[in-house]
């Protein structure tokens, strides 16, 4: 059914080519309109390729007929009411998606029934908006009035700036004047000095915020607006300390406010965004929609030149924070599953491809998301496809640093082949409100599938039955707390004793990061202010040794305290445990581990002990086979542990560890090794190299200057793995006895008998 | 590094062609060679065609390339020792799975390396098998020699015949002597007159053994040995009774024996193979590879027209027995993941192309496999693909009799658009030793992913560290139990006492199976004999509903008994819990549900009970979701349950059920309805109609001779269906008032208000 006609303008019936040129007569405007994200050059342009350029076409396609089915159920406009997830939240989402659209295929079908649609809408919103209260939801700081907070305002005028933008000059200056009078100035208040709490952050919600009434401020040719999103507001009235609903920090002294600090602060020089790769992914949007209208409308300000081109280098950061699905590394809160299909990084590729110096390797990624805006990039980009230019994309060792001068710790990602084996070691800063106290925790992928996983957030998002589609509780007492990773808690403590003010002053450090040579490849950083008192040191080093199949991890992680404690070091792995070469025992109950700091979520499913100096653990997943070898003290308890106690609405994933408990220690090293191996198929039932080939781990030196252990492979074979504690220079030279024999060596570190 | 060569022969320089026809003349034998699978006739048709065929080319290729990986690392005839899994099993599995490879290679490429390799490799076994003992592993009711078990022993002669047939030509006269003589038949006699045990069963086991003699037979020209392994030993001084390793009967009174006994006894006359599709899968190698060395060298015997082409049809019936992946659904003892995508399915598929009229179905399935094999039916099958002729394979709903004369129950597959939903609904006999006593049991698939699985068996196949690959003792305290499956347990006891002989008597009985319209398609059968004086009667639809988004499936289990029980149905959902619309508390600590029959095994994660007459479960999985709806008693308990208790080697998955407990009840009726609905993407992050849309179920008449429940969707449209339960013609008149109303239909089901 089509949408009823409320508004009774004059239409023309011309031809669609006259009838434009009739409507861009009409502005009286200086500025030309569309002039945001398309162009009227573009737009021309655009047309003439139709048909000529297959991913284009396609995309046009598939969006034509998106819209269409849409606008064939009419337009539904409700009172604002529920969260993410119901219907009033993902109803307004998909008016703003819509419109978006229907402006763009307004444009280059020149027909006007997309442009009667977004204007209709807009009117039904028009009428609406004035006198909408505040959202009735009341769980977010800033409350917002279509949506339940701010947030999800800005977004909706975010996209709809760029509709507003494509029917401009077709719309009657009446109907511009009334929607800019009841609409768009009104929003792009209250989203501003209406909530200062929520606009003036460093924040993703504020680049969300700025962007939203800066975009709106550049169609309307209101600089006064484009002044507020890019600096922020000027007096905003909040205390230094204000929290938002997550708990995260709204205010330090001294911040800086607007679109540009917010390009300057959450991303490092390397493109590293402090939050992680899922909000990276989330924020891009804003960033780049926004900087590509600001380098249409405001030349001047060079917005993708910034910072040593920081915008346009980001893009290629996320694409490396990509296992070899093009999933991100779920990193602090971070759903699974979000990958480089979705429609953010569409935006991100295309706009990075044609602003960014037409990278070929971007090419395949665009050919891999099977779709293009329906803009200037994405002409550029599928123009760039059709001539054959795609080259693959190659992701490679790479040391990511974090904060706005590089100083604030990083991220190591090791490498082995084409993501045969990827390691993700984070020694972050604390990454603002949605950070995780996880330092020095890792993740393991082989290709796509977690070896070792990253839990990821406790969240269903926009699912309404799962707490209205946000944040769950269990975000809070599972999720964040350091023993749902894998890295050391010290006495059942969560690092920073889970006080984000505290974490947030502090960062990791690297010690060195060496992805030089492909078969040795190592990173080492510290953490001194987790635990007070005590300093956490890990190394981990990626080696592909010539009598072993594949490649594997080598994980030392030292501690030093000045007291004795407990240390817990989980190892989250994924698949089902073949075999130990330990015994344990099975509890006829199954009881928690603990009562808070997450222990409380986890069942014990098996306490055990070493039955000799090295533990072995291994597990079958997805047809590989994987060993986790640990140099053990006779002493240390063995935990089998289950996630899902303490979740009575199966919030949770039924996860498994093994988890590696050392008590009444002082200073001590937890050596291990993770080894994928062989292969497995239900089809041909072959089991192929089935077991590890790792026959001894050992800690044969641990000082203050140094830490090495000796590996021991089945084949008789032994290597010997140096780090340097206390000088991660390159060029300085080593010299240490163990035993009998004496090494020497030049750098922080070294592989003998390789 | 070429295997070195033990034996010096005399080797011809001449040119290939000009070979083969110079050993042909060798042959002081009637019969020619190769005569088995490959052919004279046929070997000089591929040699015309190749580099014509690509499938056939390319599958050449990939086997080639894999045996000269192979005869590079030499030739490994070790002492046997090792279970399935372990390094002899999969060296000696590996063996003659090359010779076979290598012997097709010799005939197609007349390259001698390929000879060479297979008679050093028989060599080698000549000399070390007069001397085996009895395989050291004792855990078989028919040791091997070469392997744990007799069945693996026959395997290899099954492979090696055809190896032997190839090369039969070229060997010396004096080196088939010694071969026959030391090696094939002396395994011969083991495998029947050494174990009659096993040759002389109606099993799979048998059938391997049969064929394995047989095949050896034709190639030596030993009708002795033909004629042994069609009809059996006459003798066996097997007592009646006697059982396997496994608790499979061997014999039971007036029990015919050999190849086509067991052709005649297990498959039904829709083809249905009575221990389900795992097992099929496996005996259909057997069966066609020696059925096809009949066909070419007893022609007389008319084996592929056996039975209404039993053969044929039942890889027809195989096919059917796939979810949307091509994997088998798991009845009974089967492994997961299992496909069509296996060795013996590329057999069976290319076997029944050539040998049973060229299906062009057949092609697109062989199209899929992307191999064919190397004789003369993978030519057949790559012909027919490369000249176009392949078509969808289309599975359609289906009902399969079980039993020699299909009349012992069956198995009925609901499926609703191109495996959109497909339901599977088990009313079979036992199934011999590898059966589950699951009379009245279903598992339900949407596309390739499980909605309400089937466990399957509890073994890792060939996977050594679990219990040597072979059946783990889970595999009868759980899998094999019923309250592992989607059906009715009494009193917590397992169906027929759980007792192997009682089972093998009975079988369920169909009601009616009605596929006509696909809107409305129903399947209804009972079984009296799973609990004594209790009689069990289960009716599924699935539905289609203009209403509703997606079809769906209606459940209705009535309950007969002569005294009240505790009945326990429990689902099997996959997924995660997304929500209930019931109260139920949550252990602090889990304890197991009970100490046997399955349910020693059965954490209990929630206790609850219904808060109105309707209770609703919902779950997330892969992208969509689904909601159980089940009208409930006020007094019902509903119990979360976790599968992993007493389950001290993980050996068990850690999967959930909603378990329906319904105590002192004497006659019952259990309706449900399992609802897919909607979607979610983590990409988009959109959910859609993440919500039920039924409203309300209910009984709303139970008696003698009527059920009748009404379903009401959440637009308020209300649907009855009605099942007779005495009067299954679909000519009968009926007539029920419920309430007010007055419903008249004929045939044994309607659904009123579509």
């Amino acid at each position: 059914m089509i949408a009823k006609k409320r508004y009774n303008y004059f239409r023309i019936l011309a031809l669609p080519i006259l009838l434009y040129g009739l409507f861009a007569m009409h502005s009286c405007y200086a500025q030309e309109h569309p002039s945001l994200i398309l162009t009227k050059k573009g737009v021309s342009e655009i047309r003439t390729q139709l048909g000529k350029l297959p991913l284009f076409d396609s995309s046009l396609a598939a969006v034509k007929a998106e819209v269409d089915k849409e606008i064939s159920t009419g337009i539904h406009v409700p009172i604002p009411k529920d969260y993410s997830g119901g219907y009033t939240h993902e109803r307004h989402k998909r008016n703003f998606l819509m419109m978006q659209k229907a402006g763009e295929l307004f444009q280059i079908l020149q027909d006007e029934k997309y442009a009667v649609y977004v204007r209709d809408m807009l009117m039904e919103y028009a009428a609406m908006y004035p006198k909408l209260p505040l959202h009735p939801q009341t769980r977010s700081y800033a409350r917002g009035k279509l949506f339940w907070q701010c947030l999800n305002d800005a977004n909706w005028l975010v996209y709809v700036s760029q509709a507003y933008d494509d029917i401009y000059d077709w719309l009657q200056k009446k109907d511009r004047d009334l929607l800019e009078k009841t609409l768009f100035r009104p929003m792009a208040d209250f989203l501003s000095v209406g909530n200062p709490q929520f606009f003036n952050r460093i924040h993703n919600h504020s680049t969300w915020g700025n962007a939203a009434v800066g975009m709106i401020g550049l169609v309307m040719d209101d600089d006064e607006l484009v002044q507020r999103a890019l600096y922020g507001l000027k007096n905003d009235g909040i205390k230094a300390g204000a929290k938002d609903n997550d708990g995260g920090l709204i205010k330090v002294e001294g911040q800086r406010a607007g679109f540009l600090a917010n390009l300057d602060e959450p991303f490092s020089p390397d493109g590293y965004y402090t939050e992680g790769p899922y909000y990276q992914r989330y924020a891009m949007y804003p960033f780049l929609i926004f900087a590509e209208g600001l380098h249409n409308l405001r030349p001047e300000l060079k917005i993708f030149a910034l910072k040593d081109s920081v915008l346009l280098k980001s893009v290629n950061t996320l694409l490396n924070l990509t296992d070899a699905d093009g999933e991100f590394f779920p990193l602090n809160d971070a759903q699974k599953g979000m990958s480089y299909y979705s429609r953010e990084l569409v935006t991100a590729v295309d706009i990075a491809y044609h602003f960014g110096g037409n990278d070929p390797q971007l090419l395949s990624i665009a050919r891999n998301q099977d779709r293009v805006l329906l803009d200037d990039s994405g002409l550029s980009v599928a123009q760039g496809i059709r001539d054959g230019k795609a080259e693959p994309f190659v992701k490679t060792s790479i040391n990511l640093t974090d904060g706005p001068d590089g100083k604030q710790g990083g991220l190591g990602i090791l490498r082995y082949g084409n993501d045969v084996l990827t390691l993700v070691f984070k020694y972050t800063a604390q990454g603002l409100s949605h950070g995780h106290y996880d330092k020095l925790s890792f993740s393991l992928y082989s290709k796509g599938d977690e070896v070792i996983q990253d839990y990821g957030l406790a969240r269903f998002v926009n699912i309404e039955q799962k707490g209205g589609g946000n944040y769950l509780k269990e975000n809070t007492s599972w999720a964040k707390q350091t023993i749902a990773h894998n890295t050391i808690t010290q006495n059942e403590i969560t690092q920073f004793g889970h006080d984000y003010e505290t974490a947030n002053k502090h960062h990791s450090d690297l010690y060195f990061f060496d992805a030089s040579n492909p078969d040795v490849q190592v990173v080492s950083a510290k953490e001194d202010n987790a635990y007070p008192g005590t300093g956490l040191h890990r190394t981990m080093a990626m080696i592909k040794d010539d009598n072993l199949e594949k490649p594997f991890v080598l994980d030392i992680m030292k501690v030093t305290s000045n007291k004795r404690n407990q240390y817990d070091l989980p190892f989250y792995f994924m698949g089902q445990v073949m075999e130990t070469n330990f015994k344990y025992t099975s509890p006829t109950v199954l009881k928690p581990l603990g009562t808070a700091n997450g222990y409380q979520h986890l069942w014990v499913e098996g306490v055990g002990g070493p039955a000799s100096d090295n533990i072995k653990l291994s597990w079958l997943d997805q047809g590989q086979f994987y060993t986790l070898t640990s140099a053990t003290d006779a002493q240390d308890e063995l935990l089998f542990t289950r996630l899902g106690a303490d979740d009575p609405e199966f919030n949770l994933r039924r996860d498994a560890a093994l988890m590696i408990r050392r008590k009444d220690t002082q200073n001590t090293v937890f050596a291990s090794i993770v080894e994928p191996h062989g292969s497995y198929s239900p089809v041909s039932e072959f089991a192929v190299n089935a077991t590890s080939s790792i026959k001894n781990l050992k800690v044969v030196y641990d000082g203050a200057d140094y830490t090495a252990v000796t590996i021991e492979d089945t084949k008789g074979k032994e290597i010997l793995f140096v780090v340097t504690n206390r000088d991660a220079s390159v060029k300085s030279v080593h010299q240490l006895k163990i035993g009998d024999k004496v090494y020497k060596w030049t750098g922080a570190y070294h592989l003998f008998g390789e």
